[in-house]
């Protein structure tokens, strides 16, 4: 393994040892945000070989299940994922992965863009169930790191305008400087003023919200938001239960999806990080070597900087 | 005119003056669920000519707006209505409708029936929506008209197994006639008991749930009970916000859409009742000339019998 | 094994030794139409055990590939195809075959059945391709066994009206029987005019049409007799290089699409059997003993009858 | 009117009197590339005012017929088209036009960028038929104006990566400067080897094909290039029969596809050139004011250049 990135969930097992149903029961290694060099491959590999650099798609089918046939494998219940318990993760030395979701980084990609494409790949997944195209106009709601990558990608797929909100002013700066054309800072409005800012600054409403923040005001926010017709997404995951203004979406056909993590995006991230179609190294903030990754976990809990990255190859601690 | 069906929402303007924003301010016509004669046609309409029967579409752009241009004209805020305030239905002898929304009727079918692919137009539009395929499995929750048009649209579009339910124990033997595999008596379960109970059917979670109540309960219980990657059509209304554990349906994927109306659906309702691909016409339980519309709206509202129907033309009050 | 049905390409490759690139060069088992009862499990199969009937599914990946993550895995270049050389096909008595590319069949489905789920697949496949839907006005261009599998799914994901062509009217009579609306008998029309016959008999052009039958000419009529914004699927296989009216099916926007075996049917097939929404049994015309196989395969050779199957259990030789 | 772009069929209009069965028979204003400033408004129209800059949409449909209902407008028999014989185009000084079918222009848009969303939509309505998405390899044959349209809106919809094929290389380099990420001189390799050229560049077959060239062998060398899922768009028109290799596109799968003209593409234009995600004001090479419309059509006749503008307004002869 040479870079593994440190996610939010990471940081919840070590603290809670637990996530809505996954319990940690025994010792589990961390880490699903992952980029290394294969060392060795099986005999039927044919797509790569030893030297090769690789981004590793943590979740991989364990079975060929009906959700599997049909290109939606990320909803197998029997799917393998680095650091969801039981699975072990791969923030160590040395990890063995399915070849078929270990994928070869072109010469032009860096290992923590090659880690880096797993958040990339939450943006990619969500806007595609967002179906964003051409001139879209979105609503991204948190400007949060999953904010912040569902905007690099929708700008990507071609969304004319993006405005994205959030509480925090120094977060909607960071979404300024990665091409947001709106920012709007939220303090004490209600869900249908937020909405009517919304459609202020965008000149209509948007006909995609993506939701990140989790929070039942937001929410309703994103449902009042959205134009008829137009889809609102969940990334964000709040209380089990939610009051929101289903008639409201209902009668004006705003559809409203999730998100189970993603499916398919690792050939397409690393087709744009090769392309330079998106620019995801300025999100890594620190930088630990492996031995220091207590440290590196206290700093991610502290919520200090964007990402940070665990540096697990003792001869080479460059991105 | 010749035969026009009571709705509910009819009756509701009869009785309240309103519907949520719409509001009866001055003396309307009701009706909007119509089928008739051409008396006279325009001078560009090619399609019709006098003595044609056709169905009526009641809703009818009043100009291309960006949702007409797409597809999607119900969505269309400036559309003409039938019977929805300020707009006149057509519950009278004579009435004037855009052309392009008269659909002529074959020999083969009745004025009845074209007055029905009103309701069966609401089926379609909420089927097609949940996207039901050759053998899906679907859940309909309801088995008031608007259940059963949904259940006999879901079997029409080759749905292998649809298990309704409700409180009714009659409504439900007119669903299992109207060809429901399953059907289960709702009394005190919970939305967590009612899912099982459907997954138990069925063999499996159902793909599609449609959920025509609109009670908070029953919406609860079609995300319960939704297989992940399936899809949630809310067609019944409830109050305005409702309680949801949306985390439940956005982790697993089930989408959840609305409906508003319908649109591009009278001509495939009119080739399935000509190729005899569904059947309507037991649906119709009351008829009453037009000078007895009082009798007919109070027997529609006292809830006897499925669907009243008002027969507009003295000189024939066949089906 | 149970009953195994002989296909046109299992013929093919007795007689010639190959299809196209593909090249039998050792002694292969023939056989891919076919459904057993399950010996022996491996240890992680879960949904399956001994004395389970199933039907087998030919084709299985061999690794996840790329194809095979989107749910396209008919299109994997590695794919693991019963009775395509290299790789043998089951018309024997013990096979042994992936656990997820066999599916438990219902008690209410025969054997026989549940082999004809192979050849009802090739119709699932195209039909899906085409997007049949409710009220779809369908053209299926050839009344042979693929030709009537594609009328049977036609009808049930709802076609309102389908007309089916072939130059032999048994054939035609067969589909007549089988639920077409419409039958036409062709003999010595340019492909222009079989168009014009299909729009008269439809009263419009068809929005689908499925050719089956691979002749030159009837791609061209297939051209000519799609609707504007309709579907050519191909399903026939005619010469390398094929002369067609490209331009008119370009500016009608009129999309032509093939099709390669299938995927994802063997649920939706076995559901479709289970509730009786498709009589495929009427297809089997003759039934030889596993010893009497080459006494079989000089029946279908010679073309008699519609489907074959050869009884593989010597103590039951029931459908 | 302000300014008004030469189009290739209006100069064989002009030439030759007739596109296909469009046949020229009285006097016609040509020019259906244009924008220009609002004089007057009818009584009904909200969205726009005297004063307001306008992009003209040359397509309007007559009546809502069956393709408008369901958004394919385009293929409407009874579409009102500038410049199709027999409808009058725009380059004129002042003209009438469905005013839902005018789209203001920011005040960042030029006059000319307004005129040149009309071949921007070519590219807008043939990319989106490809469904090309983020991440997409695609191959566009000929670096005619048409094929650079379709070069940007790939990009601008996130293609990874971009190969033009023209015979010309001064046409090749202005592709490069477009943003092509390869280009490829054809001269005499046959159609397999140009697949095989345009594979060896992207290190995969492209997933999409845009052939804009209409010539038998690029048509032939897109189908062999495509791989298995993929779609061949035809954009260029050829002669009335065309010879491929359909067989080899049908059994991989490969979709072919063609476009006729566009639909839904203003706004999501006018949206793009707000945001400055896609550059096209490099393509006008030439200006004329109304009075040398002559000269402007010779000039465009003479191939010099890309676009040819003519501009109308003699007070404002600006870009």
């Amino acid at each position: 393994m040479h870079s593994v990135g440190i996610c939010g969930s990471d940081v919840h097992y070590w603290q809670h040892g637990r996530i809505g149903d996954f319990v940690v029961k025994k010792p589990m290694v961390l880490g699903h945000e992952a980029a290394g060099t294969v060392v060795k491959v099986g005999s039927l590999v044919k797509h790569l070989k030893p030297g090769d650099r690789v981004a590793i798609e943590p979740g991989a089918p364990r079975e060929t299940d009906e959700f599997c046939k049909i290109g939606r494998y990320n909803l197998s219940p029997s799917l393998f994922f680095c650091a969801t318990p039981p699975d072990d993760g791969n923030l160590c030395r040395f990890y063995k992965h399915n070849a078929n979701f270990c994928y070869k980084l072109p010469d032009n990609v860096t290992f923590e863009e090659g880690a880096l494409v797993e958040p990339l790949s939450v943006g990619i997944h969500a806007c595609r169930r967002a179906r964003i195209t051409l001139g879209s106009k979105v609503f991204v709601c948190g400007a949060g790191p999953i904010g912040l990558v569902n905007l690099l990608v929708a700008k990507a797929m071609g969304a004319a305008q993006v405005v994205v909100t959030d509480l925090s002013a120094s977060r909607l700066s960071k979404a300024k400087e990665a091409g947001a054309d709106f920012v709007l800072q939220i303090s004490k409005e209600s869900p249908q003023e937020i909405a009517n800012k919304v459609e202020s600054l965008l000149g209509c409403k948007p006909g995609v919200t993506i939701e990140c923040t989790g929070a039942e005001t937001a929410i309703q926010a994103g449902i009042y938001a959205t134009c008829s017709g137009g889809t609102l997404v969940l990334v964000g995951l709040g209380s089990e239960m939610t009051n929101v203004p289903l008639v409201h979406a209902a009668i004006r056909e705003v559809d409203i999806k999730g998100v189970f993590r993603y499916c398919n995006t690792w050939p397409v991230a690393i087709s744009m990080l090769e392309s330079k179609s998106v620019n995801v190294k300025s999100l890594v903030t620190h930088r630990f070597p492996l031995e220091k990754a207590l440290e590196a976990f206290e700093t991610s809990k502290k919520g200090l900087g964007m990402k940070v990255m665990i540096k697990c190859d003792p001869n080479d601690q460059n991105p």
